[in-house]
């Protein structure tokens, strides 16, 4: 995985352009089914407008001494996204009021954007910024502001049942580590994974979309099929780290992809922190907004907006690794096998089944042999119909692991059925 | 407040008598649309009947000295409530089984009552009567008791809705400040101010009564109403002195007045303590009892039955003070204000509306920008049409004045639609 | 109940034979009308099958220099239950297979049993065991395994209603004080005291069955009538040593039977140890099966499977006593007791009645006067229908027995009525 964030980070992603697609070439090197589409800007979704595409060419500054600063060639993030093109000269008190910088992160170029009203501006460390002289600058941005279209990647995995997981992640920032390539990478990674699962329960929807925008568009358009389909739904971002992990709830905490986290981090060899939903600042706003009320929470590495270099330079390569991207697929691996294992379990027999009969007890009952059967007879009694997996495993206080192989027994032994949904009792 | 509680303080009240309609004259000079009502003796409501009209003219003891003692005239606690005239000589040994005083307050005069038996009695500070000598005493107590009628005084501010808030105070203790004249006074007052607040949401209907007969017979005639148009309600007693704030819930404590208590209390800068219905002995025993059902609880300041002072005569007016009534007054306006504003909230547009266009979010979004919109967001995402605006503080951990303007600018940017229930979802 | 016990210990009980029809002669003794049923060999109920009737007259080890040894005469725990008829001799070494010991208790004698398959074997405290010799072993078992029957004994005690509280305890454990002779000896003693209490609100349906086959064809033959009728119920077992007092839930812990124990537990002078539905290991196993679901959990002195003589021959006459017996008995009578006084209970008047005109308060009002007449009205105000005997002691914090004497004088006095359900409101 980190290979490929070497190769996605130095593209100039933003809502739109090139970049976006650049970007979604080299995820299906990985993940060759995603379908690339296209929105046209103008296109109305809710409250919204797709906004006219964005390119850049080339932008920089020339300084009174003559000296190229601020090169977006250099680094994508010198240039605040959606600048409007310019080619003049102007004075150092004007260029001012459109630089931006961080006293507290000097030497951190900062990401600022201004999708949604037409400016210009440049991203500078602020140590650079303090060595700037009066004097007239040139500017030049060889940007590109047009009717074009939005850019994104859908897939969908198909299982034995039309009933929905949601991934959905973004690709919408410029050259930073955790926030933001890291998602798709691990998507992308966590989707081929899925794929060679064999005898898949769910389908998979699976989104690479810009933020916000993207999202709010995705659901203009599929939200009456994804409310009827969508079981659960994971946010996927800052994923690349090595240092924390993270959990951020859907709107109440209490949707089935919460449930699985939730248990999930309980028994976790991890130690994860557990944000509010007043936290949140990625497409969960869109998700889990009230009359969307989509199953989506977010498990991540260090989260966004929690960590001094995040929306900066300083959010680059070193500060994702191969074992921070390990980590988080790991997880999402586990939280995908606990959603297809999490059936609701129903015994069949009235009273308790004659286990010895199966060869699922000891025949000869002494005090130790009552003791080696009690884990399967714990999970065989709360078989009843109104448990899942992960209510049973929370009732024993194990981790539902625990008791994959428990329930596969009773299964293949016809002392159990199984359902989707809670049965009627 | 403390001016009128001095004026109220000397009169004689009681159950029923001329005491109670001059303490309705002086409210009124207050709040001039008090209508004061008379109910007939022999009026039969619930399991009770209104009792006879009890006036006293003049009570005393004339000791075998001949010195006048227990004298009404100086303090209307010195004789029990409701005696029967009686104008004879008796010996120190009968009068004793008459005489009431507290060992453990050796200097208070205890406030004592017999409405509903025919008994006659002196209240007396132990102090005086340890010095009482024996011989025959004269008795003289000028007193009627005779069909008359019970005399309360109602109030009804009509706001937008037909629904109400209801306030309840009573007029039936003679010269004690904290319990009871603080009351009334704070009520008064209280109604003045809801008097002039303009647009009001909710009607006010507000009466001033007899403790535990006058409630019940007001239930009796106007329980039906009540139970339809009551969203909360409150008991106000015990509201003058500067020392505790307290809270007294109703039966279950789960209502809309104690909703909008609770959360008051949570954020309030005073302390309050909270009690259990188990410690309820005022009108919330009718207000609250099973059929009733009424939304009622009480704030008070230090609450009856839990301060030494509490039914003698040092419940005076050194016990009470401007500060304390002034304390209360200003929670019971917190109350009004919170019930007037709270609404639920839904939000009309999917997925996040676009805020920068209505003005409110920074069209630059850079580190900062994304911060400084979070509270407004964050009221938004949860006007879903489940919450109430208390709803919402509690889930913010805000205290709901904290989100006053953040809703009025989603509401008035067509954001919102607000609505007295809860939305059908 | 000792004596009983003393009476019952030597008799070799199992899941059939006539030790068992023994045991329940001898119960007969305290509780005459108790039915004996006999259900043939090969009767099917539900997952399970009556097995053959087994009975032991005489098994014996020779050891190599001639010597008796795991004399079933000595103690029936020498031969594991259900062994087959043997007679030869056999090596040491094929013996060995056979013997069952345990190092960790090395005086004590388990007890074994193998009723589902063929098999044989004898008990030997480890002690003994090391001393063996290696050489010729004669082995006889002349024990008898053919058709014949399961016997139980049977006792429904007719109440005013039809609903009934179920009494479950078995009969299938040779010589063994705690688990189990404790259990049918207590159950006897307490079905005599059920049956001398007048005017019973419920009916008794007690049973006295070998555990897990027993509960099996009973429920196969009464379950639809005991769903119907069955409103609390108790597996009776461990109820002889005067160590601990234990506490077993149903399978969710939330039936009338739980309320019923937890409100006692609270309040009780002894310490309960509550355990975890996860770890029973006896009727209930049956009763509270999914599907069966009957209100059943249990009170223990000392639980099965928590000390280390249980299911050795140190359960002996040593670790009960008259004093454990009875202090579990004492409990039980407590149980029965609220059971049948826990009704719901509703005020017919509105508002507060007028208590003094029924004797219930002081006519003069003084402090201490409404502090005496609180209680009362604490019970009064809770009874509002919703609310059962339990219910209400909870909420006023006090064991239930607190209020029975509150109840009656409210409900003599027709302040209140009452109903086996919870009234609609």
């Amino acid at each position: 995985m980190y290979e490929l964030c070497k190769k996605l980070f130095p593209i100039n992603r933003s809502l739109t352009g090139n970049g976006n697609r650049e970007t979604l070439r080299l995820l299906k090197e990985i993940i060759p089914n995603i379908t690339v589409k296209e929105v046209p800007s103008g296109t109305k979704c809710f409250d919204w407008v797709v906004p006219k595409e964005w390119n850049c060419n080339a932008a920089y500054l020339i300084d009174p001494e003559g000296k190229t600063i601020c090169n977006y060639q250099n680094h994508n993030l010198h240039l605040v996204g959606y600048s409007i093109p310019i080619n003049r000269e102007i004075s150092f008190e004007e260029l001012n009021n459109h630089l931006y910088s961080l006293p507290e992160l000097p030497d951190a170029i900062p990401y600022v954007t201004s999708y949604y009203e037409e400016n210009w501006g440049f991203c500078i460390s602020h140590t650079e910024r303090l060595k700037l002289k009066k004097g007239m600058y040139k500017v030049v941005i060889d940007s590109e502001l047009s009717d074009g279209s939005l850019t994104y990647g859908e897939l969908l995995i198909k299982g034995n049942s039309k009933e929905e997981i949601f991934l959905s992640t973004y690709i919408c920032h410029p050259s930073m580590g955790n926030n933001e390539i890291s998602g798709p990478v691990l998507t992308s990674f966590l989707a081929k994974h899925i794929n060679l699962l064999s005898n898949k329960r769910y389908s998979y929807r699976i989104i690479f979309i810009p933020e916000t925008i993207g999202s709010i568009y995705y659901l203009s358009q599929n939200l009456t099929t994804m409310k009827e389909r969508v079981v659960a739904g994971y946010n996927i971002t800052c994923v690349g780290d090595n240092n924390n992990y993270s959990y951020l709830p859907s709107r109440y905490g209490e949707t089935l992809s919460d449930k699985v986290a939730k248990h999930l981090i309980k028994y976790s060899k991890h130690n994860f922190i557990k944000y509010s939903y007043l936290d949140r600042a990625s497409d969960e706003r869109q998700y889990c907004a009230p009359g969307v009320d989509l199953p989506v929470c977010s498990i991540m590495r260090t989260k966004y907006a929690e960590y001094p270099e995040y929306h900066t330079s300083l959010d680059n390569l070193n500060f994702i690794s191969e074992d921070g991207l390990n980590g988080a697929l790991e997880v999402y691996k586990e939280l995908i096998e606990i959603l297809e294992k999490n059936y609701y379990y129903k015994v069949v027999i009235l009273a308790e089944p004659k286990m010895s009969d199966r060869g699922l007890k000891h025949t000869i009952s002494t005090k130790s042999s009552m003791v080696e059967s009690k884990h399967l007879m714990n999970v065989l009694t709360y078989c009843d119909g109104s448990n899942d997996l992960i209510d049973i495993a929370n009732i024993l206080n194990v981790p539902v692991s625990a008791i994959y192989k428990e329930v596969e027994v009773l299964y293949k032994n016809d002392l159990v059925t199984r359902n989707s949904e809670r049965y009627s009792l």
